[in-house]
C-alpha cells in the first residue's frame, strides 16, 4: 500500500463566527491556520463552507439585507485578497467557501480550488441545498438555504491542481452518494468540503448523536465505495449561542478517519495522503469499468423522487 | 421515532458449510434457525447468499461439474421443499440465495423473497459480480463468480411483502450505492442481502480487517443515505479451511447496527424493525422529490468506466 504520489492534505477547521465579527478578523484566523498547514508540509488545505460570516441562513432576513451583509461581489474582494497573496507567498492551494453574488445579481453557496500560484482553478455551486424557504417562526432558528441560493449550476467537477484530480462539494452535498460518484467517473483522486451543520434537527426530534455519527459514516463509505481520499473541514461551536457540530476528518480511501479534530475551534488537522492506496480500490473492487452495470442504474436519473416499485420479470427463462 | 408500522425482522448466519455436507443437513440448520427466529418474533427471516453448499468459486472446475454439484435446477426442490413448508406452517416470509440453473441453462447467483404463506414473491439475480473468470493456480483459492455465473439480467426489484416494501441484493451488490438507490427510489423500506466474503484478498495484501469494516460502513452509509433498513447474513467461518467473515448485522435508517453477531457459527439476531424512523429521514433530510438533482447525475448512466473530468462553465454569470 504504497506510491510515490502523495500529497501533503490538511483541514483548518473553523470555531464560531459570531455576527459581531468582521471578515477582516476572520481572514486572519485563516490565515494563521494555513500557515500552520504549510509548516506542517501541506500542499492543499481546506477552509469550511461560508468561511467569511456567521452561518446566517438559520437567520430570517430579507434576501436585500442578506446580500448586503453576508455575500461576496468579488473573489479575491478587498477582504479575501490577503490569502491569495499569503497562498502564493507560501506555495500551497486551498479550498474556500463563501456566499457568491455573481455579476447578474445571482445568489449560490460556492466553493473555490485554488491552486498554489493563487489561481482560481476551479468553482462548484452547492447543489443539494438543504432546509427550507419560508418563515418558521416557532422554530428555534430557521435554516433557510432555500431561500438565500439558488441550486448551483456547474455541477460536480473534478480538476488536475497540486499534481492530484480534485473534487469539491459542499455540507449538505456529502451525504448524497450521487455527488461522490460524479466526481470518481472523472477520476477524482481527493473529494474536498467544507460544511455547518447545525447540532438540532428542527423538523423532527432526531437524536442529537445522529448529526456527528452519519456525517461521519456518509464520508467513511463514500471514500471508500469510490477509492479516494476526502478532506471535510467544520465550521462549529456556538455562534451566538447556535451550536453546530464538529468532527473535522481526513478519510482515506479505506474508509478510514486518519486524522480528526478535537476541539470545536479553530484546528488543523494534516496527514500525508498516499494517493496509491485509492488506485488499489479502483483497480480491483471497484474498477468501475469491469464491474459497474449502468443498464441497472437508469432509475437514478429517470425519478427525482421515489415512486412505486417497478413491475420485474419473474425470472424463468 | 415510533410508528405503528413495525416487522419482527431476523438474520440467520450460517456457519461454514464444508464440501462433504449434504444438502439436507444443511436445510436442518436452516430449518432449526427459522424456528428460532419465529419463537423471537420474527415475520421474516434472511438467510446467506448460496446459503444450501460450500461457497463453491473459490474451486477451479469445470461450468458442467459446477451444475452438477452445485446449482438447483427447482426451487423449491427436493431438498429445499421442507423449508418452505416449514415457513408456511410458521407463517414467516424469507430470504434465500443459491445457485440458480434455469430452464434455458443459464446460471446465476440468485435470490428469493418468499411470503409467510410460502410463495415466491420476487427472485434477484446477482448484477454485481466480483472476482475474476481465469484460472489463477499461484492463488491461495480463487473467486470465480464471472466464470460460474451470467451477471443478472432482472435488475433490483421492490415487492410489498408481509406488509412491508422489500428489495433484494447479493453479497458484493452491497458495496456499490447505485444498488440501494435504484431500490430507494421504488420505496423500498428493507433491503435483505447474503453474503460469503473471503476474509483475504487474493488481488493485493489487503488488511484483513478492512473486509469487515467496508462491510459495515458500507451497510451503514446506504442505510442511512436511503432511509431503510437493511439486514445482511453472512456464511462465515472455515470452510474447508478458507476463512470468511461474519459479522452479520441489522441496521437501522439511522446506520446504527442494532443487532449483530457475535459468532462465526449459525447465529440467529432479531429485532422489532419500527418503519417509521425511515418515513422521517424520508420525509426530511432525504426528501427526494424536494432535494435530488438528477440533470447532475447524468454521468451514473452514461459511463461505466471512470473517465477525464468534463469542462466545467467558470460561473461568470
Amino acid at each position: 500500500m504504497s506510491s510515490t504520489r502523495k500529497i501533503g492534505l490538511a483541514v483548518a477547521q473553523l470555531g464560531p463566527i459570531h455576527l459581531a465579527d468582521s471578515r477582516e478578523s476572520v481572514v486572519q484566523r485563516l490565515l494563521a491556520m494555513m500557515r500552520e498547514a504549510k509548516a506542517r508540509q501541506a500542499d492543499f488545505v481546506v477552509f469550511p463552507e461560508l468561511a467569511l460570516t456567521t452561518f446566517f441562513p438559520r437567520y430570517w432576513m430579507e434576501e436585500a439585507e442578506a446580500v448586503d451583509r453576508f455575500f461576496e461581489k468579488t473573489m479575491p474582494g478587498p477582504a479575501t485578497q490577503p490569502l491569495f497573496d499569503e497562498a502564493k507567498k507560501l506555495g500551497i492551494g486551498f479550498y474556500l467557501g463563501y456566499a457568491e453574488l455573481t455579476p447578474k445579481g445571482r445568489r449560490f453557496n460556492t466553493a473555490i480550488l485554488v491552486d498554489p500560484s493563487a489561481n482560481i482553478v476551479g468553482k462548484y455551486r452547492k447543489v443539494h441545498l438543504p432546509g427550507h424557504s419560508d418563515h418558521k417562526p416557532d422554530a428555534p432558528f430557521q435554516h433557510l438555504e432555500k431561500k438565500f441560493f439558488e441550486v448551483g449550476n456547474l455541477g460536480f467537477g473534478v480538476w488536475d491542481t497540486t499534481g492530484v484530480k480534485m473534487g469539491m462539494c459542499i455540507c449538505n452535498d456529502r451525504r448524497w452518494p450521487e455527488t461522490y460518484r460524479v466526481m470518481a467517473l472523472q477520476s477524482a483522486e481527493i473529494v474536498v468540503l467544507g460544511y455547518n451543520t447545525p447540532s438540532h434537527n428542527i423538523h423532527w426530534d432526531e437524536p442529537a448523536h445522529l448529526r456527528t455519527s452519519t456525517h461521519l459514516i456518509s464520508l467513511q463509505a463514500n471514500a471508500y465505495q469510490n477509492g479516494l481520499w476526502v478532506a471535510a473541514a467544520a465550521k462549529c461551536g456556538r455562534e451566538d449561542g447556535f451550536h453546530m457540530i464538529g468532527n473535522s476528518v481526513i478519510v482515506a480511501p479505506t474508509g478510514e478517519i486518519v486524522a480528526r479534530t478535537l476541539t470545536e475551534a479553530d484546528e488543523v488537522i494534516a496527514t500525508v495522503a498516499d494517493l496509491g492506496i485509492g488506485e488499489l480500490f479502483r483497480q480491483h473492487v471497484f474498477n468501475f469499468a469491469k464491474h459497474r452495470r449502468p443498464e441497472h442504474y437508469g432509475l437514478i436519473t429517470e425519478r427525482t423522487g421515489a415512486g412505486e416499485p417497478l413491475p420485474r420479470p419473474v425470472g424463468d427463462d
